[in-house]
């Protein structure tokens, strides 16, 4: 199933996606796609999609997820992306954080911040926990997953490399992190590494990849962070990105207002985002 | 005044302390101490604290501050601290994120990670946004702080400095962001840059410093910090340690089951932990 979220900022709607990519309204039987209730999405798998509201209209998508308490992200996670950003591949994962202030709908606007010349894309895949993890193996990791989701990782290259150390300054900027459009569950999805990916700016395509290739896998990745911390319902690993952003162009190209960017990876939709001069 | 929550963990309840340090339930008036609360702490001035009721018994606290964003830390904040770490002071702020699934009461042990060898304490003061800040500048940042609070800012520094680069990992783990045991007005704290602080292993002073000597004052963190994401209500800014962490001591002093901690800033309270092994 297809979970999203519509409606103004900060007061989305839950939704389903019927079987003709009409959005239904789900907020008779939940409040939000959020905490608890991610930890059994099964339960919806008997609903009667087509028997739920019609949605009229094209209204905004907000991010799939709401409470999202931790957005985790895995750096360096596509070989090609370390070789074209001239580093090794870690031996093991690199962990950093992105603010989830920055979390946005699919199709929000990419805010350039005041001053910004270096605001950059990376078409990730978003793992959505639904039931929390602590020390869990990797033969039972993906149990603890409620879905997948498209993520725009867009990082400002200059607070993120130049600016005093550690990343998350250029990763967490307001409208830095578009997810969804959908969550979608793990039975429409089927093998998380084995779903293509791509990223175009202003029609060119850009970033062209597969999960097949990360280094480490979705459920490597569940299991190793919880060795560290518990994952929460609602928290999101975004995954990494295949090569192709604009720093790893020579010479490096980043992202100006008025360009567009489009996104998407297999079974899981697209996004679409104008960037716009944050006031 | 000194907010705080107490109760149990995930069912705290708003407080306050009176002229005679009794706690006073204020759950009359606020839901909880977080969000939009936070925005306008300054309407309880003149509450009747005495006429609210009295809280019977010594409840377990819960962090004094709830629905917390972002936990925002800044690294090498006092030059003696960048000293005893082998780092130069950086030209601007060092920002790095802990999970807010890390937040927890001020007196709540500090959990071992399985397998660690090298957990380490940080006393640091805690700044809690009440206003939504975004590129502010330095003379109106103190405008936008809610109150101020004690952090143990909890750091496992092989996961920090020896698994693969970016410091989040070893500062995420559960119970590694001890906050509290009040949240401090602004009007009762007066100079944040004039707090004693300390911290205590077992009794034998280890940390004892000043805000005086941070490198960036909380005025200038706050309008930093807002140049690159929007700043929420309930945000915490941990603003960094002062000499005397256990990776400083030749040769380095770790944390294990069975050691007390204790620490504190003046104005502000204190902590008490006892440090256990994670199940």
């Amino acid at each position: 199933m297809k979970f999203l979220r519509y409606g103004p900022r900060g007061s989305e709607k839950p939704g389903v996606l019927d079987a003709a990519g009409n959005i239904r309204d789900l907020s008779g039987f939940v409040g939000d796609i959020a905490g608890e209730v991610l930890t059994n999405l099964a339960r919806f798998a008997d609903l009667d999609v087509e028997s739920l509201p019609l949605v009229e209209g094209n209204p905004r998508l907000g991010a799939c997820v709401s409470g999202t308490g931790k957005f985790m992200c895995i750096g360096l996670n596509y070989a090609d992306h370390a070789a074209e950003s001239g580093l090794a591949v870690p031996s093991e994962p690199v962990l950093f954080m992105k603010a989830t202030s920055a979390i946005c709908g699919p199709n929000d606007p990419i805010l350039i911040p005041r001053g910004s010349e270096k605001t950059d894309w990376e078409v990730e895949l978003g793992v959505v926990i639904g039931k929390a993890a602590k020390y869990v193996n990797e033969a039972n990791a993906l149990d603890h997953v409620a879905g997948y989701c498209v993520i725009n990782d867009v990082s400002e290259r200059a607070y993120q490399i130049e600016r005093e150390g550690q990343w998350t300054k250029g990763k967490s900027c307001d409208n830095f992190g578009q997810t969804g459009p959908y969550l979608v569950t793990p039975d429409e999805v089927g093998d998380p590494q084995n779903l293509s990916m791509w990223l175009e700016v202003n029609g060119e395509r850009v970033q062209n990849g597969s999960t097949k290739t990360m280094v480490y896998g979705v459920a490597h990745l569940v299991s190793y962070l919880s060795q560290f911390m518990t994952l929460h319902p609602g928290d999101i690993i975004s995954t990494g990105t295949p090569p192709g952003v604009g720093l790893g162009f020579k010479p490096p190209r980043f992202l100006k207002a008025g360009d567009k960017v489009e996104l998407g990876i297999e079974k899981l939709g697209q996004q679409a985002q104008v960037c716009v001069a944050d006031a």
